[in-house]
């Protein structure tokens, strides 16, 4: 099945599934701006998470080589930390860019209908 | 488990998972500018979707209430169409206002970290 741009306009086929889970999606809002990563209890208050959500959604980041953990202690509690690879901020810029096409796809066709997409008629 | 948005901002709540799934986003998409419907043909073309995956979605659409299905004939041949309901293009029209928030969220944390988040140290 073809799924070209001009073909098939709102498959978003680039639309990256592991990202688009919207508590993955919360987790890479909060990670986007810091390099140096976020401490997990950041982490759980600003998405919303229990540990255990929060776990297992960081470990399907880190299988899709998104983020990685790193743990360490602060004094003598564990600190385990969180941040975007390399591949994972490229990624997140990408998926970013895509929503911000589906919201002005849906902005366009609210408008003006599909009138500039040439369907075919059925 | 809070969620207020200043506690959990990215947390999402409001992120409607059955309009969030990316091949309904597509079909939300076509439909939001047509408030007389588009034919089944249209929407696998627009959708890049086969016969099964458009009706699974539809389906899924339907029990939420967010669409309805019309069939009937065009001369011989079945003619279905599908359209979203007044609840359907409210509640798309609130993922869409959500999805502008994450991107203006993700672009805010981008440019200027967490910094007016006012986080607790960890």
């Amino acid at each position: 099945m073809s799924t070209k741009k001009s073909e098939a306009p709102f498959a978003y086929d680039g639309l990256d599934r592991v990202i688009h889970e919207k508590a993955r999606l919360g987790i890479m809002t909060s990670l986007i701006g810091h390099p140096k990563g976020l401490a997990f209890g950041d982490l759980k208050r600003l998405c919303g998470l229990t540990d255990g959500n929060l776990s297992r959604h960081i470990q399907v980041l880190q299988e899709a080589d998104l983020v990685v953990v790193q743990k360490g202690y602060q004094g003598n509690r564990p600190h385990t930390t969180c941040k975007l690879t390399a591949s994972g901020r490229k990624q997140f810029l990408k998926y970013i860019d895509l929503l911000e096409q589906i919201v002005r796809d849906a902005e366009e066709v609210k408008a003006h209908g599909l009138a500039n997409l040439k369907l075919k008629p059925t």
